[in-house]
C-alpha cells in the first residue's frame, strides 16, 4: 500500500496516501481495534454541519476569513452528500469524549479543503484545529453533535415511520369499526368489543408516544457549543455560543439554541436519558402491538386465528395456511435491543466525572441504533404485515357466539340467577349459550337472538 | 385466633374477625405468599380515592343515594388519615390487575362504611361489589390509581426533595462563584473554573431533570375509569368517566382528566415508562454528583481533597479527617436500585395482550420505590452532606499553582512555543510553571503573576 | 420514650433505653432515613454466624478468652433463634461497605452478651468493637456475611422450592406421556408432540437451571474474612483467615472456604454476579413456562383452552368457567423483578474503586429478593395452580384431528403432489383433513385412520 | 444488474445473477430492511459447520450419499475460509428462528456445490432443503450453531485475550510486589498495601472470571441437532443427533454432546443467559481494574497521579504530562454495552412459547457482540496501556509519608491516646505525621522512621 506521512504532536505517522483523513485518525484506527461498530454516520454528518455552522459563525463574528469558512463550507457539504462516508472509519469504543471522531472531521474537512483550494490555485491553507476546529473543543463539539444527530433521527426517521404505521392502523380501525369480537382479559374470554376499538388501542399507544417523543427531544435541542473544553467557554468568542446554535439551525432547518448551562451539556445527557425512555415506551408498546398480531393470527386451526396476515416468505412446503409472524418476531427482537440499549445508555450517563462525561459515543451509538431498529421495523412491519391484517371473520363470529360472556345480557329479562343458571350448563355440558338458554324453557330462540346482541355491549363509540 | 365466616361466589371462607377485609382478601392472602413486599401504600389511597370519588360520581349520576354515597367517603377518609393502613396486607405478587388489591379496599370500605351505618342505626347496607366498586372493574380502577398515586409521588414527594436539594446547590454556587480552581477533563487536569461553576452543572442536572419529570408527569393525569373491564364502558353510566376524574380532580387537588382512550389505558403503561425515563434521567444525574462529591473529598491527605463534608459518623477511631462519603455511597447504591427499577418497569409494560397488561402492579411498586428512593436519598444528602460541603482552599489553591495547564496564559505574551518549552521543563523538572517560567529567562516573577491570572480564564459567568 | 446516653468518638447520643443497639446504629437511623427497604434478615443472621464463628477462631487462636467467646455464641444463638429481629432496624441505603450493620450486629451482641454476664454476676464486659468485632472489619465481614446469607438462600430456600415444582412437572409429564396433542412454533400449528413431550421441555427448564446454581453458588464459598480492612489482613492474626472459615463451615453444616485473595474480595462481587446469572436465567425460563401455562388455559371457549387450572379466586360471577390464571401472572411478574434486580446488581458491582466496593448492600439486597421471590413463587404456583393443571382432552383432540399438519403422514402412501393438493383444498374449504382426504377420493376413511396416526408422529422418548 | 429467476414454494423471485444465494435469502432481503446488523458472521460459519457434519453423519447413516456429502463438505470448507463472506447478507432482524440465515447457508451451499459438480462434470445435483437441510429444521439447526458459535468465541477469542491481560498484570504484580502505597477505601486513605497486592485484586478478578467462563460455557456444549421442528425428532434419522453432535466435535476440535432435552433446546436459552452472566461478571470486574488506571494515573499535578500510562495520542499539544486515559474510556464504555446487551438477552430468553423461542438472533447477536467487545478491549487496553503502566514513585511515597493512617503503628510504643492525639494535631496543623509526632516531645525522629515502617503494616504475602 502507498502511504504519505502525516505528523502531529507525537510525530511522524503513516497514513495510506489516497485517505483524507491524517494524523490523529491513523493513530485511532491503531489504537482502538475493538469490534466492528463503526461510528454512526449520522453523527459524523453532524459534526460535520458542526464544522459548517461554526466557519459560519467565526466568519460572522471576524474569527475566519471568507475564504476559509467558504472553503470549509464547500468541504462540509461533499461530506453530508455521502461521498466521503470511507474516510470515517473509526469505531465507537475510542476516546469517551469522541475526541478522535472530532479530528477525523476536522482532519478530512481541512484536507479536503486544501485540495479544493489547490485545484483553485489559493495559496491559502486550512488547518484542521486552528481553522476547522476553531473556537471548538471535541468535550462541546461531540456532544452539541450528539443532539443534532438525534433530533435529526427522531424528527426525520422515527417520527414519520411511526406515521406510516399509525395511518396503516387507524385506517384499520375506521374499516373494522362495526365488526363485534370477543375481548379478553388475563387471557379469558370477556366481554365484547369491535375490532375497530381494539385497534384504537394499538393507535392510541402509537400517538402518545409521538407526543413523548416530540416533547422529550424538545430537550435536546440545547448546544453545548461555546462551552470548549470545560465548559467556560475559554479560547472561543463570547458571541460564538449563541452565533453558532442560529448556523445550525439555519443549516438544519430544525430549532437549535444554545444550551443555558455549558458545564452540564458536557457533563450530563439526561436529555438522551430522557429521550430514550420515550423510545423505550415505543418499545413497549410495539411489543405488546406484535404480540397481539401473532396471537391473533395464531392457528391457521389450533390457535385463536381471529385474523389473517400477509405471508412472505414460504412457511411449510406442504402446509398451506401455517404463516409465521416473521415481522411480529422481527419487531419484537428489535424491542428486546432497544430495552437492552436503553440500560447501556442509563449507565454510560450516569457515569461521569468532574468537567466531562466520557461514555459519549456508547450513548451515541445506542441511541441510533434504537432510533433505526424502531423506525425500520415498524416501517417493514407495516408495509409487510399491518397493510395485509384481515379479519377472519367466520372465526371471529364462532368465538362470539360460542363465548359464555354474552349471558350478562339476559340478566335484565330473567334476572341475574336465571342467566347464571343457563351459563353454567352451558359450561358443564358444552352447549353454546343460545342452545342452553332455549334448553332452560325461559326463552324462546326469537328472544335469545333479541336480546343477546354483542353489538349493544361495546359502549359508546 | 378468633374467626368469622364470610362468603363470595367461591364458598365460605374464615378471616379473623377482627378485620375489616372480606373473603376475597383472604384468600388472595392464602394464595400468594410470596416475597414480603406489600402493595405500596401510596396505591390503597388512591384506590380510596378513586372509590370516594366514584361514589359522588355516581351520586351525582343517581346511580348512588345519598346515604351511602355519604357513608362511602367517611369510610375513605378514615383510611387516608392512615388508621387503617394494617388492614391492607396483600403482596404486589397477585393478580397482574391488581384485582385483590381492589377488593381488598372494596371490603375494607364496605365493612367500615358498614360498621358507621350501624352505629347510626341505620338499616342500609353498603355491598364492596354493588355500592363501592360501582360503575368499576379492576381493569380500570387500579391503572387509574397507578397515575393518582404516581402522580402525588412526583409532585409532593419528589418535586419538593430535588427543591431542597437544588436550593442548597444554588446557595453553594453563589457563594463559590468567585473560588478559581482547576477543571478536571478525563480526569486529568484542565483549565481553571470557578467552584460556583462547577457547582452550577450539578444545580442545572436538577433544574433538567425538574423541567423533565414536570412535563412528563403530566401525560400520567389520564384515567382509566369509565372503562370498566375491557375499555368499552360496559356497566358504567355513559358520563360516568368525565365525572369521575372531575371528583378526583377535586379531591386531590390535582388535575386529572378522562383518558382519551380506554382500550389504551388498560393495556399501555407508556405513561409511566416515559415518567420513569425522567426518573431514571434524574438518578444518572445523581450519580455523577454524589460521585463529584466524594471524589473531590477523597483523601484526607492521598486524594483530591478540595472540599470536605460533614463527618456523621465515626471513620476510624484513631485516623482523624477520613470521613467516609457515606451519603454519597447511600445515594449511588439507590440509583443503581433506580436503574434496575427502569429495567423491570420497561419489560414489564411490554408484556400486554389484547385488552389488558396484567404486570400493574410490578410496574407500580418499581415507580413508587424509585421516587421514594430519589426524594429520601436527596434529602438526606442535603441534610446530611450538601449544607455542609465545604472547599479547602488551600488545597484548591495549591492544585491551581501545581497545575501547568495556565501556561496557555503565557502564549500572548511570549510565544506558543516559548510557553510550551516552559511547561514541559516544568514537567520533566517537576517544578511549578512559575518556577520553571522564571528559570527559562523569559519572563520576571512578577510578570508570571501578572499574566498568569486563573481568573481570567474562566470565561464570562 | 425513654432513652439512654450512649456513647462512640463522635460523642453523646441518646438510644431508646429498652433497645439493645448502640451509638452507631443510632447515628445511622437519624442519618439515612432512605427508603423502607431494611437490611434482609439473612444478612444480619450470617453477620450474627460471622461474630460467632469469629469468637471460636479468635479463642481457638488464644485472641478472645473462653467466658466471652462463650457468651458472644450465646447471644448469637439468640439473634439467629429470631428473638431479637427488631433490634436490627437499619435500612439498605446506608454505608456501602456495609458498616453500619456491621457495627448493629456488634452493638447488639455486646449488649445482649454483657446482660447474659451481669445476670451472672460476672464482671467481664464484651465490648463491641475489641471483641465482638475482633480481627475483623466491616471490609471483609460484610462481603462474608452476604456469602454466607447468599448460598444458605440459594441452597436452602431457592433450590427446595424449585424441587417442589420440577416435581409436580415430572409426574405431570409421566402422567401425560401418551397425550399426543398438536405441537405449535412461530404459534403456528406444527407437528404432533404429546403432552408429556412438552411438558419435559419445561422441567428440563428447572433441571437445568438447577445444575448452573448449583455450580455457581459453589463460588460463593469463598470468604473474605481475614481480609480485614484493605485485604491485608492488618489487625487479624495470620492464621484467622483459615480457621474462621472452618468455624463457618461447623456453624452452618455448608462448606466455606477462606477467599484465595482478599484484595478482590472486598473489592470484586464477580461470584454474587454471576450466580444471579444463574437466577436470572431460572427467572427466563419461568416466564416461557408461566406464559405456556397460561396461554394453554386460555378460553374457557375462544383461546387455546386446552388444559384446565385451578380456580383459586372468583373471576366472574356469572361466568362460569373464567379462571384467571393469577399464579401465572403472580409469577410473571416476579420474573420481571429479578430481570431488573440483575440489571442493578451488575452496575452496582462494576464500581467498586481501589481497595473496595461501596454497593455491597445493594447487590446483598436485590440477590435476596430474587431469590424469595423466585422461591415463593414457584412454590405458590406448584401448589396453587400445577399440581391441578389437568388437560383437556377433548380440545386436544379436537385440535389435533383439526389440524392440517397431519397431512405429512399420507406422503409415503399418496405422494407428496397429492397429499399438499389434500391439505391445500381443506384449508380453502375449511374441511377437516380427512374430509378433504376422503373427499380427494385417493384414500377411504380406514385408509386415513390406519395411516395418519398422531402417535407414530412424535419420536422415540 | 444483471438477475436471474429463481423459484421456491411462493412462485419466482429474482436475484443477482452473480450471487450463491436463492430464492429464500432474497425475500428476506426484500422484506427485512431492518438496522445494518449482519447475522454476525460467527453463526454463518458454526451453520456452516452444522451442514458439513450433517452431510457426514448423514452419509455414515447411509441417507445421503458419498457424492453429495463430499461436494457439501467442500462448499462449507470454502465457507469456512472466509471466501464466501458476502453472500450472507440477512440481518439479525428477521425470522425469530433464524430459518432465513439457515436457508441462506442451505442456498449458497447447495449452489456452490452444484457449480462444483458441474465443474467436474457430475450429473449430480445438491438441493438445499433435500440434502444439504437434510433431517433438519431451522428450529433445530439454528440452536445448534448458536452455541457453537457461541463455544468457539469464548473458548477461541475471549479468553485468549483474558489471558493477555492477566499475563501483563500478574507480571506487573510479581514486579511490584514490595512496592508499599497508601490503601484506599471508601475514596479515603486506609492502610498501606503493596502495588503488587492491587494488582492482584485485579488479576485475581480476571482468575475468577475466567474460571466462571470456563465452568458455564461447558453448559452450550449440548446441540439441539436432532430435533428437528418441534423436539421430536420427526424425519432425522434416530441416531442422527448422536452422530452429527460427534462429527462436530470432531469437526471443530471441541467437545459438543447431544442435548438431553430436544423440547429444551428449542425453546429455552438457558445457557446463554447463564454465560453470558459470566460475561457480565467479567465486564463489571474490567469497569473497576479500568477506573482504577484511570484514577490512579489522574492528574498529572492535580489527581492521585500514583502511576503513568502510555500516552497514545497527542492529549493537549502544550499541556506535556496530560495523558487522557483513553483505553480505559474505551472499556469502560465496552462494559455499559455488555451490561446493556445482557438485559436484552435477558428478556428475549424469557420470550419463548410452547414448542418454540423465536428471539433467537437477538440473543446471538448480543452475545457475541459482548464476546467481541470484551476480547478486543482486553487486547487494546493491554498492549496500549497495560504494559505501559508505570509507578510514579516519588508520588507514591509521598503520599505514604502525607498518610496519617500510619499513626496505628505507634500505638504498641507510646498508646492509642497519645497516638491519636498526634494524628489529630498533624490534621489539624498540616503537618506530617512524622513532623508532629516530633512536635510532641513522645519520640524522636529516629525512633518514628524504626518503628513507623509501612511495609510492615501490609500482612504476608
Amino acid at each position: 500500500m502507498d502511504y504519505r506521512i502525516e505528523k502531529d504532536t507525537m510525530g511522524e505517522i503513516k497514513v495510506p496516501s489516497d485517505r483524507l483523513w491524517g494524523a490523529q485518525t491513523q493513530r485511532s484506527l491503531q489504537n482502538f481495534k475493538i469490534g466492528g461498530e463503526r461510528m454512526p454516520i449520522e453523527v459524523v454528518y453532524a459534526m460535520a454541519i458542526v464544522k459548517k455552522a461554526s466557519a459560519f459563525a467565526n466568519r460572522k463574528l471576524g474569527v475566519l476569513d471568507e475564504e476559509k469558512a467558504g472553503v470549509i463550507a464547500e468541504a462540509v457539504d461533499e461530506i453530508l452528500s455521502g461521498k466521503w462516508d470511507d474516510e470515517f472509519p473509526l469505531v465507537v469504543w475510542q476516546t469517551g469524549s469522541g475526541t478522535q471522531t472530532n479530528m477525523n472531521v476536522n482532519e478530512v474537512v481541512a484536507r479536503r479543503a486544501n485540495q479544493i483550494l489547490e485545484s483553485r490555485g489559493s495559496a491559502t491553507r486550512v488547518h484542521p484545529n486552528d481553522d476547522v476546529n476553531r473556537s471548538q473543543s471535541s468535550n462541546d463539539t461531540f456532544p452539541a453533535a450528539m443532539h443534532i444527530a438525534g433530533v435529526i433521527a427522531v424528527e426525520d426517521v422515527l417520527l414519520p415511520a411511526l406515521d406510516v404505521l399509525n395511518g396503516t392502523l387507524k385506517e384499520k380501525a375506521e374499516k373494522f369499526a362495526d365488526l363485534v369480537k370477543i375481548g379478553r382479559t388475563h387471557l379469558q374470554d370477556a366481554t365484547p368489543i369491535t375490532f375497530g376499538q381494539e385497534i384504537s388501542g394499538w393507535y392510541s399507544m402509537l400517538d402518545n408516544t409521538r407526543a413523548m417523543l416530540v416533547q422529550s427531544v424538545d430537550t435536546m435541542r440545547e448546544l453545548a457549543l461555546g462551552g470548549t473544553a470545560v465548559g467556560t467557554g475559554l479560547n472561543a468568542h463570547p458571541d460564538y455560543a449563541v452565533a453558532v446554535a442560529e448556523e445550525v439551525t439555519a443549516l438544519t432547518g430544525k430549532k437549535f439554541i444554545t444550551a443555558k448551562n455549558k458545564f452540564h451539556s458536557l457533563t450530563s445527557h439526561d436529555q438522551m436519558v430522557y429521550t430514550h425512555g420515550a423510545i423505550k415506551a415505543l418499545a413497549a408498546n410495539l411489543m405488546k402491538i406484535a404480540n397481539d398480531v401473532r396471537w391473533l393470527a395464531s392457528g391457521p386451526r389450533c390457535g385463536i386465528g381471529e385474523i389473517t396476515i400477509p405471508e412472505n416468505e414460504p412457511g411449510s412446503s406442504i402446509m398451506p395456511g401455517k404463516v409465521n409472524p416473521t415481522q411480529s418476531e422481527a419487531m419484537t427482537m428489535a424491542v428486546c435491543q432497544v430495552i437492552g440499549n436503553d440500560a447501556a445508555i442509563g449507565m454510560a450517563a450516569s457515569q461521569g466525572n468532574f468537567e466531562l462525561n466520557v461514555f459519549k459515543p456508547v450513548i451515541l451509538y445506542n441511541f441510533i441504533q434504537s432510533v433505526r431498529l424502531m423506525a425500520d421495523s415498524m416501517i417493514s412491519f407495516n408495509d409487510n404485515c399491518a397493510v395485509g391484517i384481515e379479519p377472519n371473520e367466520a372465526v371471529i363470529k364462532r368465538n362470539l357466539e360460542q363465548s359464555l360472556m354474552l349471558v350478562t345480557a339476559l340478566n335484565p329479562h330473567i334476572g341475574y340467577e336465571n342467566a347464571a343458571a343457563i351459563a353454567k350448563n352451558a359450561h358443564k355440558q358444552g352447549l353454546t349459550l343460545k342452545e342452553s338458554a332455549i334448553a332452560s324453557g325461559l326463552l324462546t330462540s326469537e328472544q335469545f337472538d333479541q336480546w343477546v346482541r354483542p353489538e349493544n355491549m361495546i359502549g359508546k363509540r
